[in-house]
């Protein structure tokens, strides 16, 4: 399969990304209540997928199941794991210590899939110096240096997109290999990192389709 | 195209869905810049898509574009618009007025997108009767009362997902039609409701892998 996005062949389509957490999270459930093995049918019936469309993503890493048995779901699960880059460990900062910097600063299940959150940036006098859910706040001012004495493997930038823009330069510089964007726009960042753009209004978009829709449909066709 | 997650062959397929708000997005940017039309194979490049895949797409909701001439960018702004029901008013609530909520409540471009919050709600009495952003946070045990006397649209869930549990059934009953779910879990709702996931864990575990991919990359092709 090719990727659209990108120049190499080699690369996955960005809708079979985006399904692998499912995979991870489905499965883990399943682990949770101590089910071993399951049918691609199954499995796929689940995440609301055909059996062959989720074959075919899974061909895209390797061979996986055996006919007539299915998917050990132990090592489909450990695969995928490791396919998502979750058997390492990762440093991230905060970019940003308002509310949304501060909510991701709170979460608790992003270090326990070896996410670690150790500094936040801020350009607001009053918070820096102070701690947020253990984490220090840095001023914006000293990104450049702080990244020089740490290693840093994804920024999160939950500021104003205006200044968003302003930190990257220094944020490829400093070795960060991704961005994690939640300010309202497009970042454009330099070959070597990778952006991933969380767009809060596209899912309240996407809500009101839905919405209309089953009205759409509900006209169509009186019960 | 059929719907995989539903029962009904006129829904549209969630990917489709999924890229209506990006068109909108990149079409609002051409309007912006003047620019009244432009071709499929443009418009498609921008977005990363296949011209094809581009044209599938719009055909699920009529016929657009004109051979040789493209797209007017302005019908096809507004038919989009229209499609995502965002020539309506939306009124919303949030429930749990924590960092995350009161990062919803403070955002501006909701409210220029028709997405206009009226009320929040915490359980914590410290904040009961407090207003953020000039939102007023009511105590969730008035919100079977309120949305009685409220007509309510959406509510955002910012709190946990134990907690979610317990709201979506007022909130099915109180005529609220759309979930816009940012708690760690699927939320079950009945009939007649629609559920958006936000799954910030997802994305982070996309971006790792996008990181992880590089290397490999790397590791595959040496300079």
């Amino acid at each position: 399969m090719n990727d659209l996005n990108g120049k190499d062949d080699k690369k996955i389509s960005t809708a079979v990304i985006q399904r692998l957490p499912r995979y991870y999270r489905y499965l883990g459930d399943l682990l949770d209540r101590d089910i071993t093995r399951i049918s691609s049918k199954e499995l796929s019936e689940r995440m609301g997928i055909t059996a062959s469309q989720m074959r075919q993503d899974l061909n895209n890493f390797g061979s996986f199941g055996q006919q007539g048995y299915g998917y050990s779901v132990e090592v489909l699960y450990g695969e995928i794991k490791r396919i998502l880059g979750l058997d390492k460990k990762y440093h991230l900062i905060i970019i940003g210590a308002g509310n949304f910097g501060q909510t991701l600063a709170n979460y608790r299940n992003f270090a326990e899939r070896g996410f670690i959150f150790r500094a936040m940036f801020d350009t607001n006098p009053a918070i820096i110096g102070s701690f947020v859910n253990g984490i220090k706040v840095y001023g914006v001012v000293s990104l450049k240096d702080y990244l020089a004495a740490n290693h840093v493997d994804v920024a999160a930038l939950t500021l104003p997109a205006d200044a968003a823009a302003c930190v990257v330069q220094t944020l490829s510089e400093g070795g960060v290999k991704g961005i994690w964007n939640f300010s309202n726009s497009d970042v454009k960042v330099p070959s070597g990192i990778t952006v991933e753009n969380v767009r809060l209004m596209d899912s309240l978009m996407t809500l009101s389709y839905r919405i209309n829709q089953d009205e759409i449909i509900q006209r169509l066709e009186p019960s």
